[in-house]
């Protein structure tokens, strides 16, 4: 199975640390070495790095481990390939732009059988169920609204959408605009809200720590969602089966 | 002005060597201090890297310089920023999906007055006319061909195309989708093609001179186009006024 993690914030925040310990997940702590991707929004622009290197070796991991990037929005996955080979154009996240917005979308899960109807403008590159799943999205969403609408509806439409994908399989993914992130669970999803008072975190993965005090302020909000707990001295929130739930500045929205 | 750089080859090039000169452009140089970028085509993926540091000192820059990709498509800029802020999301090259494939572009040049009818899937993300352009072609494209068609067609249809949008300003451009690599200048680009015999050359803009003979099989054939030319001691052909050309498998194809 692959590996996700995501991060939504209040202010441009720092993912090396939560990156440090999920690039482990790529070869040397669990067995997803089919290569990796990350992408941060920064304002409306989009840096993706993707690799067919296993995260725990690759030159560009360690790069982006060490580049402190900025970002309010961070979707990263470590790929296990099932479908599709180990070729640039199935890594995860994917980007496509709609409505004069970058979009990025990961997914962890199989889909069988799944086939959807594109006839639209968003067709795959490679030759992955997840790209296949999130071209259907954004067709469906560019069908269903003229231009951007506000957050709370994209998601009501989401809600609509998710289980027409969900029922070919597993369907975990992460989704985001640079403003929201979605986050949808079919069997493996969890998250946790960092704010005010910090405290120190211990990396489930690698033997380092962080005291998150030092490096905040006390208006900081930041939500990290993972496949599984990225520190072992922290309580994850972990997602029911079905559940989507879209965060805005570092915090889970109602509903 | 801002400068290009375009690669196409018969087989996976590094482009580290042209990069290095183009790179002291960035604020070195010459004053193009407002952002850079890469992208490289890799089997179907693409890889891109854009900043908003000067490309001379950007530590991604860096990077770049010493990572051995490997591609048949390169394309890269570095920006001074004339139309739209210095954010990351106007930094070319700029990258959409069309018809199941990656579609890369980066524009040296000023349009006046420019305001395609952008009715299409296509919308700028950033607020530059160079991204605006892209999206008309985009849509013009889509709407000219219900699927991919052979590069010769293609040709054909962006002759129809450019001139609606040269006729607004300066309009040197690079595109590819990886296939291809369509190069058209309004006023300043050059091309040099490199094979057997190979020879050395000696970089414009940095000391630095390399002797391709040593790097490259009898096989191997490479275009480079430039701004303006990127060595000392080579020829390089000076495109004309409005002309078109496109390279495939490292050399202009003839019309």
């Amino acid at each position: 199975m692959c590996q996700l993690l995501g991060m939504n914030c209040n202010t441009p925040t720092d993912v090396t640390f939560s990156f440090a310990g999920f690039a482990q997940r790529g070869g040397r702590t669990d067995h997803h070495a089919d290569g990796w991707g990350i992408a941060f929004f920064e304002g409306a622009g989009v840096r993706q790095f993707v690799d067919v290197e296993p995260a725990c070796d690759s030159g560009l991991a360690k790069f982006v481990r060490g580049y402190p990037i900025q970002s309010r929005n961070v979707i990263s996955h470590i790929r296990k390939a099932t479908v599709g080979e180990v070729r640039l154009e199935n890594c995860h996240p994917f980007v496509r732009e709609l409505w004069g917005r970058y979009w990025v979308f990961a997914h962890n899960g199989d889909l069988k059988d799944y086939a959807p109807h594109l006839h639209g403008h968003f067709h795959p590159v490679g030759s992955t169920d997840s790209e296949q799943a999130f071209c259907w999205l954004m067709q469906e969403l560019a069908k269903s609204h003229a231009s951007l609408p506000p957050v709370d509806e994209l998601t009501r439409t989401l809600r609509e959408l998710v289980p027409r994908v969900a029922r070919h399989g597993t369907f975990n993914f992460l989704l985001s605009n640079g403003e929201a992130l979605w986050a949808h669970a079919s069997t493996k999803l969890c998250y946790i809200v960092r704010q005010h008072p910090f405290a120190s975190a211990q990396l489930a993965d690698e033997d380092l720590a962080i005291d998150f005090a030092q490096h905040t302020t006390p208006q900081d909000r930041v939500a990290v969602v993972a496949t599984t707990p990225l520190t072992r001295n922290e309580t994850w929130t972990t997602f029911a089966p079905g559940e989507l739930r879209v965060f805005v500045d570092g915090a889970p929205l109602a509903g």
